[in-house]
């Protein structure tokens, strides 16, 4: 019994602290794909920490008292977005595929090879971040059983099955957009533009928070009530997002480099061009605005960050740049309430990015077959994931018994009646008598 | 003169940019060597990013008097942990071992090839994470020098002890419970349980905080004064977790994604199952608690993260979302005050990953001599972690004059008594005449 | 026209989901060149992330009202110094360099291979780094649009041209200072000493913030408003610091081990220092200055690292925990209001690193003419940095309309009368008449 478990032991047990002089000769096949493990688990790590930077921008960018419930939401996105994706989304979106519609294969998979369990952790991270930028749009009004079930199904189902059509299979086929030539390398489209357009349904349906628009028309600001917050989520998206698009090679190669540096450059550029915008206009220069103007310029350089040449990365970003001062504007018209403007950073820079990649594709600039191709995916985008998620969010008002709050709750606030909890108990107003009935619901 | 700088200069001087061209052609080896590197000491860096992560979750859960005081005791934790086991830690640990029982050799090496130094780097941020466990438990009544000198003794002996049996040694000999077999990949049970008893030890010698129970043996919740700061010291843990766990292999290969999938699978399941067991309990999902059942989560696979397969991964998180949610009532009925849950997180989950490592071990589930070595290792580390814990805290508390502080102290906050300073100034009630006599003592 | 936009697709389409198995056999040259690739990518992404940490730490040591300035400075100092290294930088900095003075080619650069790409992404996030070191020094007096301009000067002109002295040119000729033989592996003084020199001569033209000293000279400490914020980045900024140094290699190898280990050392060396000394003097233990004493270290360790062995690290680290104790003592006895000590941290800890780099070289140590060369450097590093910045900042304080804030701007805060925002609006005082008149300037 002994010898077994010392058998066991040698090969199980511990760190293998001495693996590299016991190792056998590695090829050097081995040794790319160990490589190529090596960077894609951490683009796989960077894109994960996406969630914290959602998080932190959305919370900071509502009031107080919503705070919990905003932290929560993404939190819950993380771990529906990697449980459902594992369970459900994996195989619908890279499984065989032999309609060119979505994959029916490797669905809660648990025999896979290693380079496949890699690919997926990938993959997991990304599904989890289009379903929570739907998160902040929709903030300090939403239910949040409601909202938990609207992930599972962004995660589930409606990214996944775009992803099918832009990215898969892995394994047999081809998505049907992919086999057209569509361009998106990381994600303008498949990510964020759908996330954005499934915020887009749920501001819809939702309609706009209490006293966002007065009832002559005029439109309320409704300040964020910490913009550290904000300003360190920025730079953690930031941060992740040379995870999203230089592992989106999933393979290790020199060419990460320059697709890092497009990307840093289309962040700049967006900022940038934002302050410029507002000087000129003789606009204060607001923290938020700045920040998503910067993340306006991310977006619309992924889907071309791998082809396209320096300068026309600084493009992207500069146009992202004008959108992101410009459109919510045009929301704001629309009545539409979005908190975090998620609908026009990755909405409408997605869009952007999309045909930015087809316009500045490298070595063929400006062809016009190839803009109709990414003009033919993002109306697609548009059509599948705001048509889904409104009908959707539409069940989920009407039948499963309401998507908003009442009207009580909302004023109150949906760190109270939602999780009987207050973000910040020391520091917020009326707040002693109620802790003793809030611990009873703990 | 001149000549001999220029030479110098060429070898040492700057950042070499020319790398790429000049460097002799690598062997397959070296290349294996360096990329072993890239990924070890890419684990240590995550490691070390831990300490934000434990610092932010357990200044969030105090009250804004003591915040400071927790935050220093982490940042002290990072350099302790740093310092005592490169002059002791270390070669307690990784040490030549002839007896099994512990590691004598390389005290405050000098002199180390370059492989042990990038190992030692990685171990030392397990060193320290193993430290800072306790530090949350005991917050808000434990003397700020008395802690410094506790963070000493368990980064430079009662954790590389026990480690030296799992895992040591590094140069010669093995530590008795690696001989038998015990399976702990990165540390359910040398780093996490460990640094749980010790924490439990050190609340036992403490005693509750005031208020925390009241004389009719009514609990109180103290609550926590920042929730965003919870949130985000959650999402810093577990992205420093892919660390913890997939670097583990102090070796780069194509393994390290499924063990990354594990990890992400586990902690996703824990927090899912927290947040249905309240639904079902028609309790308030609270936001400390879900963060702490991924946690759970995290420190049941950790053991176990290489040699599962992923549905075994997600029913460790799914069982450490149960023991997340109900041990801590236990504990409240047996009055032990855990400000953080640390004594269930690491301490039992960790309990908990260890026999799991055991009963899903892939190719040779539910052997019962497997789980017999498992479950020595997990009682061992009880009455070693506990044992040593108590007796030092003891004696800190009998000898060395006192471990808790007096309760005018407790009442007034930690940060004002020892460190005469405040955490938010000017959101602070009854600073201002207090600001004038801080400053006597700076 | 499907023909070639299929074969466009499956070019450039999509991630390359397949790429390890229909990648030709790389040869070990391109592995060992994709393997550098991936570690100074890495490396860029952790330096970027200091933007965050100098961030938190300088937004934490202000006063609520002046939070937003402060975070907007450094938020712009990575988009400035991204777009303007890229523009003017890059080649001041590395271009073809026939004098030794100046580079001068590769402006706004287009075309370049992809390795010369990886390496100007991680060099843009050095030109950034050195840059926003001056903005906590200057902050809570200083107009935002002039330190905007300031921050292009920095990243354009004082850095990159200092730079292409001592690690200049990529491409053709050698910076003066690097043919004496200048050792700086990672920037003690390239990147900290000129961004501590720049922010002397900031603080020297702004003057003291109002109420800093009293009229009969006695100083008076103005508290930082959140001190968690102050913890985060100093985590934060230790955490990038490892990519800093060690991926200043710009090539993997297992020699980063050893780098990363030296710079952790020194870290934590100089916070433990600072804690012995404060006990010793009956002082406080002040969190800032904890913090600043391990960056102290790190900043001592910079230009060393990979050229020291550890227990020369450990030392590096304790004299910069003595510099951080009493040089900020004499800079109020000067009069000079450095609000976050960037002075002291990266110009003076800046200076004692670079000569320690040349006093524990190993196989060479105490060597009179290598320190020689050190003390040019630092010299040479004083007169420039301090020099030009001073004129700088003159003329923008003379000519272009002021650099200071008038002093009811600087009385109500900056967020306020710059920036038209509230950090915390529902937690500051008098907020609430005041946030229709903003709206307004939106």
């Amino acid at each position: 019994m002994l010898k077994i478990m010392i058998a066991l032991g040698s090969v199980f047990a511990t760190q293998q602290i001495f693996a590299q002089s016991s190792a056998p000769l590695a090829s050097v096949q081995d040794l790319q794909l160990s490589l190529n493990a090596v960077w894609v688990v951490l683009g796989g790590i960077l894109v994960f920490f996406m969630q914290a930077g959602f998080a932190l921008i959305e919370s900071g960018s509502v009031r107080s008292k919503n705070t919990i419930n905003v932290l929560m939401k993404n939190y819950m996105d993380a771990c529906i977005g990697g449980l459902v994706f594992w369970l459900v989304g994996f195989g619908l979106m890279f499984g065989v595929n032999t309609t060119g519609w979505f994959g029916w294969s490797h669905f809660a998979s648990n025999q896979l090879d290693d380079w496949h369990w890699t690919l997926m952790f990938f993959q997991m991270m990304f599904a989890a971040t289009a379903t929570t930028i739907a998160s902040g749009a929709m903030a300090e009004r939403i239910h949040f059983v409601a909202y938990v079930v609207s992930a599972c199904v962004v995660s589930g189902l409606i990214y996944p099955i775009f992803g099918s059509w832009a990215w898969g299979s892995m394994f047999e086929g081809e998505g049907w957009l992919k086999s057209l030539g569509f361009i998106d390398f990381a994600g303008s489209t498949v990510v964020h533009s759908i996330g954005g357009w499934v915020a887009l349904a749920g501001i819809v349906v939702l309609g706009p928070r209490l006293g966002r628009f007065t009832r002559d028309g005029k439109a309320h600001h409704l300040p964020g009530h910490n913009m550290p917050l904000i300003a360190l989520g920025g730079f953690i998206l930031w941060l992740a997002w040379f995870g999203f698009n230089a592992a989106s090679t999933v393979e290790a190669n020199v060419r990460i480099g320059k697709i890092a540096l497009n990307t840093h450059l289309a962040a700049c550029a967006g900022a940038v061009m934002y302050m410029i915008l507002a000087l000129l206009r003789g606009k204060a220069i607001l923290i938020r605005n700045t920040i998503n103007a910067s993340l306006g310029g991310l977006v619309a350089i992924t889907a071309g960050c791998a082809t396209m040449s320096p300068i026309f990365a600084v493009v992207s970003g500069l146009v992202a740049g004008i959108l992101v001062t410009f459109v919510p504007l045009l929301m704001e018209k629309m009545k539409l309430d979005d908190v975090v403007d998620a609908v026009t950073v990755h909405g409408v820079c997605g869009v952007w990015g999309t045909l930015a990649a087809g316009l500045f594709l490298e070595n063929n600039m400006f062809d016009s077959t190839v803009l109709a191709v990414q003009m033919i995916g993002v109306i697609v985008a548009f059509m599948w994931g705001f048509g889904i998620a409104l009908i959707m969010f539409f069940i989920l008002h009407k039948v499963l018994g309401g998507l908003r709050v009442s009207t009580q709750h909302e004023q109150r606030g949906l760190d109270y009646t939602e999780h009987a909890e207050l973000s910040y108990p020391e520091f917020q107003k009326e707040v002693t008598f109620e802790t003793e009935s809030l611990n009873k619901r703990h």
